[in-house]
């Protein structure tokens, strides 16, 4: 039965006539889809439903007048968006209007919904709700790989332009390394290969042929590899192999080199952009003459994405240094950043490692001095990956959507406009195109990225949702009646809770200040929040009460405790066990500070070495 | 014994004394180049040398002074380098003086020599040396997977940047896809599984574990995938998996994807840029409502490949569509841009396929249209590949090394300084870094990438071999005469014979001209070369004596063939056997001319249905 025949006799029956094998396997969600459609609801239950909007509708505008934040009233849209969509499915998705009823659509309909858990009742659900709904990632049909849809795509691709340039700048040079490493490179580096070895994708054979029982592919035992090939998990094994052939002299030295690169770990729990087996990211990888130009490179790529977190994402971090037990394996430093999120979880995105002559050693890697001596080099390596999306959409999104500092998004305004009554006349449409594209005009002029939404299949309300959900910074509204004041309509993302009606000769201007404002209050806010989420002072028994039963989707969680410490592995693993919090860094300033000194170690009561930031993390 | 001592003894005692278990495998090695060294020479060995260098010396000015193209005399300039090379090894590479015989940097000897072999006596081994020499690329000890260097990755990143900004400006949107693909997606288009799953890197475990017998590390037995995983060779399969759920309605389409990304086909015999296992890529993939919106992106996209390497390589290409024995594993019918290499062979530069139905089917894709009814997508993928340097270089490049246009140039102007004379006093040394300092303002103010090569340690004439070989397109040279007369001195990599000397006053301006004229004076010739190397009339008799001997390695061989034909896949494949030459693609022009009509095939004497261009091809 061709599937449009099918959906008539649907319509025309008003029963499912659930057959193909394909349609058994999903009978629940079949049942779901159906029942939500016009046609079986009897007339009572219309009625009733759609008393329930009016009543909703009421309480919306009543909120709305009262002038409360649209934050309190979103769940009730959220309602009448549902009722809406139960009395006539084709308001639920406005691009998908007279949807028929396919069973090859279905699977797609809970996986497209709009609705977004709010942060206080599960900010896990919260965040997976964010990315599906601003359409960042979606799970892909390999496990733990995700795909990267177009928004997501266009924050990490500026993130990579602003860092290249910044990586560009400290006279570091782009290559790029083969995908696959031999197995035997991750031996040569003892910590090294613990680290790395375990989880990894590992490719046997170079070859599929026909299964000969007929039933597909499978790998052709004919094209074994001798030696099996992994996937990178990071690169410093195949890096070194190659810089051993090109440092020979001094005048070789510094050698600095980055590349833009997918790795793969294989992770048994996954999160998109957090913690996914195929990630995105750049690796740094420096040799120096001295130990001291090694140190100084490691620290200043720490500057470097600090800075970036700061000026581009608008997210604060604490620099600081890992623990022994917390080192990337093979350093013999590593540097990090550390940002908190709205949970109370800390969240690393981006280190920095002195590796000292690990992977020179381990790779045979010297060089001749100045005066014909042979001397050992020293190393760094240095990365922040996809991962800083999620740390940017942990630090700013509300219940709402996504929220985005103006350097990041892909559209920093969207002008949506709002058509003329028919009663108008032709001449108020004109005023209202020639009024948009004026204004187009001097944004992009000012390099501003805009978008005009003139849908004219959506309404208007339909788009501020869609354009709040997707983190815009601001929403330009213009009507008929705005043509003839002369004005728009600026809304912001966060902040403003009032629309402000701007004239259109300072609109542009207007424009470029508000997103330099917005970008840095976003920096205050996240920044005041960091400071807030710092306890300094407690005990052990308080942080242990307060954390071992925190979990992941707690919002407003207890966040990170300052303590003075002793440097001590074991006692670090006692407190991971007892209640799974971990030393996120040393953090450089209070250590700089010598805040530690005369004060007694926390867990340990012996004599202070640093100053410890613990906390539970991502 | 320290290596420093080890090799002071041979200095006093002459002698190598070859003891350590690592020196004695690699004999001929050491014995190579302890021959080399200044000690192992008699002084009438010395003094024959130096004779020999002298006389060539004379030979090489004696040309310049006639005014010599320098490709005549740059062989004898090869030969006086190593000349001297054996006189004192330490002028053979100036960045590594003092170099001692260590076993650990013998290996790189030879793979470091600045030596290019002669188009005309290997044009194979010319291409080869060319990447060694301008630092494009090495080989990684990943059987067919290269590292791509700074100055090649460079090359890649500026025709990345421009290629990004052209396709979205055609609307399409960057995405990420997973670089696994579950087998089973292979099988789901008939042809595309014939055509992709044969060589491919197949995982099949996803954790690496200590060998029982203590030898290293193996795939774990117990970390098997239940069902392997490919690493992608195209991303058709997944990415119309993902299309499925994403197109529902009219108003999902045209969907545009792109994403710039790394895919693995396994290759037996590989070239470097041209046929790698792994290589970068962007791939571009779309779905349409209707055929002719599809193939209208996929002539367009054709169109933005060509003029991609017009614009910014100087390569002209012939665009056409591939016979159907060429086309791409699944599509319907393949656009391609072919260009002629200097050795008379084409090379495919870039793809553009209309996909018909194929993978929509495949994938069960369909949308709603406007009067609810389902209907097919239609679909198109595109991509081109690092195989464009490739192009690149074998397009513009001599004997002396690379020539690149300007834009695509990682540096365009390279400014040596020579260094006055201890009696020209301080403030000629001062004038001439003002006067370096204030071109290179000027420069950069224009955009033009510049760079100032000061290093004191190595002598003009390598600076200048250095950057041909690297193919910088202009070098201006700037030494203390040219401080009192107020001028400089330009050399372009080809064209100009003379250097030209250019007042400081005109000189930016005169640069900025003058890569304009390089840029286009390139693209010039490689279409004079281009159009003389397409013989029309030729009988297969005359085509097949031509041909069927010619190698990838002979320099300027007989071309390319545009010939009637009638279209006919055994002929075709029977061509193929006979004198290994292919239909390249039936060109656009000439068929659209109508050019074939009235003409009998050149092979069967039946009736013509195209004019087709045939070739070796790499």
């Amino acid at each position: 039965m061709p599937l449009l025949f099918l959906s008539l006799v649907q319509r025309i029956h008003g029963f499912s006539p659930v057959l193909s094998g394909q349609i058994r396997t999903r009978p629940h969600r079949w049942i779901r889809l159906a029942s939500s459609t016009v046609n079986d609801l009897s007339s009572e239950e219309k009625s009733a439903l759609e008393e329930k909007i009016k009543s909703t509708g009421d309480q919306i505008r009543a909120l709305k007048e009262s002038g409360a934040n649209k934050d309190t009233f979103a769940p009730l849209v959220q309602e009448l968006l549902k009722l809406k969509a139960q009395l006539d499915p084709a308001l639920a998705k406005p691009t998908q209007t007279k949807k028929t009823q396919q069973q090859k659509k279905q699977h797609s309909n809970e996986e497209e919904s709009d609705f977004i858990t709010a942060r206080s009742v599960d900010y896990s659900k919260w965040y997976n709700d964010l990315i599906r709904v601003a359409g960042l990632a979606e799970t892909s049909p390999v496990r733990g790989c995700m795909v990267i849809k177009p928004w997501g795509m266009s924050l990490w691709d500026r993130v990579r332009n602003e860092l290249d340039a910044k990586i560009q700048n400290r006279g570091v040079e782009n290559a790029y390394f083969p995908l696959l490493i031999p197995k035997s490179f991750l031996s040569k580096e003892a910590e090294h290969v613990d680290g790395f070895a375990t989880e990894c994708a590992v490719v046997t054979h170079h070859r599929l042929t026909a299964d000969p029982d007929g039933s597909g592919l499978i790998a052709d035992p004919e094209a074994k590899l001798e030696d099996p090939l992994i996937i990178r998990p990071t690169s410093e094994t195949m890096i070194w192999y190659m810089f051993r052939k090109w440092i020979n002299s001094h005048r070789d030295l510094p050698l600095k080199i980055n590349q833009w690169a997918n790795v793969m770990r294989w992770e048994m729990r996954t999160r998109p952009f957090l913690r996914t087996s195929e990630f995105l990211w750049q690796e740094g990888h420096t040799a120096h003459a001295t130990a001291e130009d090694a140190v100084e490179e490691a620290r200043a790529m720490l500057d470097v994405y600090a800075d970036l977190c700061q000026d581009l994402l608008s997210i604060p971090v604490v620099k600081g240094v890992k623990s022994p037990s917390e080192r990337f394996a093979g350093a013999s430093d590593t540097y990090t950043i550390e940002a908190l999120m709205q949970n109370g979880w800390a969240l690393q995105s981006g280190t920095s490692h002195f590796l000292g002559q690990s992977f020179g050693n381990a790779f045979d890697v010297t060089f001749q001095d100045q005066n014909g001596e042979q001397q050992p080099v020293w190393g760094t390596s240095w990365g922040v990956s996809t991962r800083l999306l999620g740390a940017l959409i942990m630090t700013h999104s509300d219940d709402a959507g996504l929220v985005l500092p103006p350097k990041v998004a892909p559209v920093q305004v969207v002008i949506v406009t709002i058509p003329p009554k028919k009663s108008d006349g032709p001449e108020v449409q004109q005023r209202l195109n020639a009024a948009v594209d004026d204004l187009v005009e001097k944004l992009k002029a000012k390099g501003i990225r805009v978008k005009v939404d003139d849908r004219d299949y959506v309404r208007s309300g339909a788009k501020y949702f869609e354009w709040e959900r997707k983190g815009v910074p601001l929403r330009i509204e213009i009507g008929p009646r705005d043509v003839q004041n002369e004005v728009c309509v600026f809304k912001y993302r966060v902040g403003d809770v009032e629309k402000k009606s701007v004239s259109w000769v300072d609109a542009a201007q207007m424009v470029e200040s508000g997103l330099k404002e917005f970008q840095s209050a976003l920096l205050e806010r996240a920044n005041e929040r960091l400071q807030d989420g710092i306890r300094q002072g407690a005990t052990y028994a308080e942080m242990k009460s307060l954390l071992e039963n925190d979990e992941a989707s707690e919002y407003n969680g207890p966040g990170l405790f300052l303590v003075p410490w002793k440097c001590d592995a074991d006692n670090e693993r006692k407190i991971k066990e007892e209640c799974k919090a971990t030393i996120r860094c040393y953090p450089l300033k209070e250590n700089q500070e010598g805040m530690h000194e005369g004060q007694k170690c926390f867990y340990s009561g012996e004599e202070a070495t640093h100053m410890a930031l613990f906390g539970r993390a991502f």
